[in-house]
């Protein structure tokens, strides 16, 4: 069921029903304004993930800020962009079984949709879906680049699959899908370049098995917050998949600069605020927000602005805080307190509305409309 | 926006969408039935907690099989049950903040609710909510008992919160909640009974001390699926809490019994069923289930029935599967595989709808009316 909106317009912060998912718009729309800078003097496209925010209201605004589209990686993520007016989709992701792809090439009527295969079954099922629909799927070849998930592990294996797609008259070859997952958060600046590196030594070797079978590569798609920059500047990459940055999390927050500070081209706006529910011992709160209200895959939240207070437990529907037990009035029972999520996209997922905050105020609530599209 | 149902009764299990939350039908009853021949000899009352299974209907399954009422966390899944016609509801837990407390208080027309307390701030206002309202608030002490979360420390601060209660003409002093949460999952049965005895040991000092005030003390609640036996058993216990008995989950099918062996009282029942979506490396497959569709915070999910197979990583979407390379032929694209979840509870509150089986085919949808609520 729709959970009720925890907020309405025009409410202070502190009236906010909670657990709820708080987004501070000033930040959301400087991160927005500074990934637009990052690109500016770039030929590279900004394709933002919806795997993120899941919602039509934010692939909108980036787009507004020069986006090209948007990435997700599930069909039903899709559907709900493309009921929302999103016109260019490319799903980051092998999409498998009959149901599915029917639903997929039906979206190819109101949208331009991109979809990955790293096999050659996968290539005959998208063909059958996309010829009984009578619509174009533009397939693009995953390739593993690093992060041993999906995609083909061969540029030879990438050619027969680019060719049997290129053959094919219901498919178009769109590229390769060049994402390597597990670089974007290597802490050391040293570390994501030299993964990244890689990463295109790859995608270049398939490139030049595509040129000599005499298949053009119109586009190769990768790249996430932690490493979209060395993409950028590689030479190779065309499009950027980058969706934490317009969030951020406190596992983005521990990545390191050259000089070995924090990242800091983004700042978080993306915040659970929980309620002091239960005061019993020295040193010690309970907050209203478990694992159930925010995602622990990445480490536990860090509060905001509270350097003083640590967040060191959660169970299901309970957080612990502790603190230093001289300073035990610090916490008073009923007092919101804000929490910067381990990782944003899980936490997104747990919530049905985005509370849009700007100084104190709420100001918009968004439905987070692609809440549980998981098939 | 609540996802569409993943299959239709009738189906076969292999028709099923994916990913999905399957539950086999028969390893229910037999668990429901299990539980109610576990307590017919005994005068101890269950209470199963709805947190687990945030369905009405369940509730009114295991209501059958001689449940008392539910147990809930949050008052939005209150409101759930309450409005899915379930008249005794527990809120075992504190609740904070005047919209809470009024929305709770106003379920207090349609059924028997109860709640619980820790500080005194807490019985004002839930005094003001059902004065109100007009109606009579039930109220139990939470005490801590080793988990060392939520409740008081002392039977001295018991007796002063129930004296409180008792003075108060909206509110009923109904007893003491005294849970051990981290005893559930403690692996020995020695280690479970001795923290138990420690619980049962704490509760009986604060009755014995509420006995000195001139407070009678109606109710002891408490226990969950790893413990129940020992309250069962403890001659203080009047209800038992236990939820995830109905599902079981990879987690507490890791308690052992007193020869050693793995408890076996209830048989898994809960399962997400996923499908094989990338077969590019030996030795290795990729499943669509990552941990936005099961909880991994008690653990990775196990493959049911394929023991030959481990599920060894978890990211937002994709599952990674690992076997003997030998046996690559073991896992095509597009097979469906059922995992065993590692903590029933999150991952029950990542979907809208149980998909129920029986002899391989569906046999019913049922909702999951109070998915994702936490307020």
């Amino acid at each position: 069921m729709l959970q009720r909106p925890p907020a309405e317009p025009g409410m202070g912060e502190d009236e906010i029903d909670t657990p709820a998912l708080v987004l501070d718009l000033d930040a959301f729309e400087a991160n927005l304004a500074a990934m637009a800078r990052s690109l500016e003097a770039s030929a590279v496209a900004l394709r933002p993930h919806a795997k993120t925010h899941k919602s039509p209201v934010i692939a909108h605004r980036q787009m507004a800020h020069g986006a090209v589209g948007q990435c997700v990686q599930k069909v039903s993520e899709a559907e709900i962009l493309a009921w929302g007016g999103v016109t260019d989709i490319l799903v980051t992701n092998e999409i498998v079984g009959a149901p599915k792809l029917a639903r997929l090439a039906a979206l190819a009527r109101i949208a331009r949709i991109g979809v990955c295969a790293d096999h050659v079954d996968q290539i005959a099922a998208l063909e059958k879906a996309a010829s009984e629909a009578g619509v174009t799927l533009n397939v693009y070849v995953e390739i593993d680049v690093g992060a041993a998930r999906c995609g083909v592990v061969s540029p030879d294996e990438a050619v027969d699959l680019a060719q049997r797609i290129a053959d094919s008259r219901a498919l178009v070859f769109a590229g390769l899908q060049a994402y390597h997952g597990s670089a974007q958060h290597l802490r050391a600046v040293g570390e994501r370049r030299a993964a990244i590196g890689s990463a295109v030594a790859t995608a270049r070797r398939t490139m030049e098995a595509l040129d000599r079978a005499g298949l053009p590569c119109p586009a190769v798609t990768g790249a996430g917050t932690g490493t979209f920059e060395i993409e950028r500047d590689s030479g190779i990459y065309t499009e950027l998949q980058a969706g934490s940055y317009c969030f951020m999390d406190a596992d983005y927050g521990r990545n390191l600069d050259a000089d070995g500070n924090p990242v800091s081209l983004f700042r978080p706006a993306l915040f659970v605020l929980g309620t002091v529910m239960s005061v019993t011992r020295a040193g010690r709160a309970v907050i209203d927000v478990g694992h159930k209200g925010v995602g622990i895959d990445s480490g536990l939240p860090v509060l905001w602005d509270r350097p003083d207070i640590a967040y060191v437990g959660a169970s299901d529907e309970h957080g612990q805080l502790a603190f230093a037990p001289s300073h035990n009035g610090a916490l008073r029972l009923g007092e919101k307190i804000r929490l910067v999520p381990g990782h944003c996209d899980p936490t997104v997922d747990r919530y049905d509305w985005y509370v849009g905050v700007r100084s104190g105020r709420v100001e918009c609530l968004w439905p987070i409309a692609a809440r549980g599209a998981m098939a």
